[in-house]
C-alpha cells in the first residue's frame, strides 16, 4: 500500500491530538484513502520535554531536517504566532507538500498568499481547524454556497469568552473569578489577551468572511471589542430583562461592501446563540434559499480540532485532481 | 454552453420550489457547473389547476411523455407515497438519468434497491431532501464519517410535531387546538396521521441510520410512538420540573447491533434539543473524535427543501466521475 508521509509542526494540544488520531485511526484512513497515513516527523521546541512519540518518528527542533526527508506529502501546522509558521509553510509548499493549518492568526494574515502559492505549486491548503474547532463550518459553508447566496454569518467563535460569560451569569462570579476558572480548566492561556480582547475571534471572523463572501472587509473598519468591560452588574441587569451577553462575530454584505464586527451583544431567547453556553462554539448562516442554519459544537480541545485537521487531510487526497485551484476559486469567487 | 435537462415529478410545495429555484438561480448553477440547467418537463396530476410554468416546459400528466424526451439528464421526484414514485424512478434510472428524491417514505422502503440499480446504470441518487429539509445533514454526516466513528445520532425530524408540542407548552393549548393551528399554517396535512403518529419521523430515521451506520435496524424492532398521548397536563407537569417533551429519533450502535426508536422524550435544559422549537428540525451527531455536533434549521418548506434538492443536483454533476458507486459504498460501508 502506498504511504502518505505527514509532518506535524508543534506538539501542543492540537499537534498531539493530530498525532494520536492518526495513530488510532490508521485503519479508517487506509480504508478511505487507499493509502497508509504515517507521521514521519514532529517539530518540537523543547528537546527536554517528555512526549509519547513512537521511536520511528523523527523528532527534531530543526525544520530543515523535516524539509530534507526523502518523502514528505503533507505538513500539518499546529504552532501559534505568525512566525515562523508562515515561513515554514511557504517552504513546505515550495517543496510540493500539501499543507493543513490550525493557526488562525497566521492564516488570517497570510492565508491569501499561501493559497496563491499553493495554486502555483499545485498543492492544497486545508484550514477547517482555524474556525470553530471540530464544527465542519468551512465544508458546510462551501456546500451551501454552491448555489445559496449567503446574506449574513454570525458566530460565537471563541470558547474562552463564552465560558467566562456563562460562568459570570450562571455562577454569579466576577470577571476575574470566571477568568481564573477558565485558566484552571485549561480554557484560557496564562496571558488571556488574545481571547478576552477579541483578537482570536477577530482572526476567525476574517477567515469566515473570506469563505462566505470571497473577501474580507478592511481590517481597520472592523469593530473589535473584547469582553473586559462586561461586569457582573451588567449581566445581572440583562438577565432581569431576559437577555444575555454573547461575544458575537457578525458579517454581512450590503451591495458590494462587506461589514463585520466582533463584540459583546445582548441577545434575547429567540436568538440562535442565546442557549449556546460554556466553551461551545456556534455558527449561524443566513442564505437566500435555505434560510437560517445553525451549527453548534466543541470549538476547541485536543480531539475536536484534530478531527478538523484529519477531515482536511482526507479532503486533500480525495480531491487530489482539483487541488489549490479549486480551494482558491471557491474562496475568492 | 451544454445544457442539463431536468424533469420535475410533482408540482406541490417541493416541486414548485425546485422549479422556481432553478429559474431564479440559473446564473449560479451555470457558474458552478459550467452548464445551463433547464427544466424540460413537469409531471402533474390535475390538468385544470393553474400553475406558473413557462410555456417552453412540457407539462404533462403522463410519465411516458417525460421518458420519451429526446434529452433528459436528471429526474427530480417530489411526489408523495411509494407508488407510482418508485416505478417512475426505476424507469428513469434505466433510461440513464440521475435521480434526486425528496420522498422519504418511498426512499425508506426502496432506497437500497434504487441505489443498487443506479450503480448498475452508472448514475447517481440524491436524497438530501428526504431528511431534515434544508439542513445539510447527509453531506455533513458523510464529511464527518470519513474518519470519525459515529456512536449515536439523535434528531427532531418532524417539524409538525415539534410545532404542536411547542404550541401546547408556550400557548397553553390542547393537542387538538395546536393541531388545528398547524393545519391553518400549512404545517400539517388535512390527514395528519403520518406526522402525529411518527411515521414520517420513522422513515427519516431509517434513512439516517443507513447513512450514519451503513445499515438499518429491523423495522419491526424499532419503537415508534407519535405524540397523540401527550396531554396539556403532562406538558404542564414536565415544565414544573424544568423538562420539555420532544419527539426524538434516537439511533445508536452497540456491538454489531443498530438500535433505533422514535418517540416523545422528556429532556432537560442540558439536552441539545431542549431549545429547538416550532417547525425547526435538528440533528445531533455524537462521534469518537469530534464529540457532539448539532445542526439546526428549517426542516420543511418550499425553499429549504428545494435548496437540498439543488445541492444534490450540484453534487451529482460535480462528482460525475464517481457516481452511484461512491454514494452506495458510503451508505453501505
Amino acid at each position: 500500500m502506498t504511504v502518505i508521509k505527514v509532518a506535524i509542526l508543534g506538539f501542543g494540544t492540537v499537534g498531539e491530538g493530530v498525532y494520536r488520531t492518526i495513530q488510532s485511526h490508521t485503519d479508517e484512513l487506509a480504508t478511505v484513502l487507499g493509502k497508509k497515513v504515517e507521521v514521519a516527523a514532529v517539530l518540537i521546541k523543547n528537546k527536554q520535554k517528555q512526549r509519547e512519540i513512537s521511536e520511528e518518528v523523527l523528532v527534531t527542533t530543526d525544520f530543515a531536517d523535516i524539509l530534507n526527508l526523502p518523502q514528505l506529502d503533507v505538513v500539518v501546522e499546529a504552532i501559534v504566532d505568525k512566525e515562523p509558521s508562515f515561513s515554514f509553510l511557504k517552504k513546505a509548499i515550495e517543496r510540493g507538500c500539501h499543507i493543513i493549518t490550525a493557526n488562525k492568526e497566521m492564516f488570517a494574515y497570510h492565508g491569501k498568499e499561501l493559497l496563491e502559492l499553493a495554486e502555483v505549486n499545485n498543492v492544497s491548503v486545508g484550514f477547517e481547524a482555524t474556525v470553530a474547532g471540530g464544527i465542519p463550518v468551512i465544508q458546510t459553508l462551501r456546500q451551501l454556497l454552491n448555489i445559496n447566496r449567503v446574506q449574513q454569518v454570525q458566530g460565537i467563535l471563541n470558547g474562552t469568552t463564552n465560558f467566562i460569560l456563562t460562568e459570570m451569569r450562571e455562577g454569579k462570579q466576577s470577571f476575574a473569578e470566571a477568568l481564573s476558572l477558565a485558566q484552571e480548566n485549561g480554557f484560557a492561556e496564562a496571558d488571556p489577551t488574545n481571547d478576552i480582547e477579541g483578537f482570536d475571534a477577530f482572526y476567525k471572523t476574517m477567515i469566515l468572511s473570506r469563505i462566505a463572501f470571497g473577501e474580507e472587509p478592511n481590517w481597520h473598519d472592523v469593530e473589535r471589542e473584547g469582553i473586559t468591560s462586561i461586569t457582573s452588574e451588567l449581566i445581572e441587569k440583562a438577565e432581569e430583562l431576559g437577555l444575555r451577553y454573547k461575544h458575537i462575530a457578525h458579517i454581512s454584505k450590503s451591495g458590494n461592501q462587506i461589514k463585520a464586527k466582533v463584540k459583546p451583544v445582548l441577545v434575547g431567547k429567540e436568538h440562535p446563540f442565546y442557549h449556546v453556553e460554556g466553551v461551545q462554539n456556534a455558527v449561524s448562516v443566513q442564505s437566500d434559499i435555505v434560510g437560517e442554519i445553525t451549527l453548534q459544537g466543541p470549538g476547541a480541545g485536543m480531539f475536536p480540532t484534530a478531527s478538523a485537521v484529519i477531515e482536511d487531510l482526507v479532503h486533500v487526497f480525495q480531491n487530489k485532481s482539483l487541488p489549490a485551484k479549486r480551494t482558491l476559486s471557491i474562496i475568492q469567487s
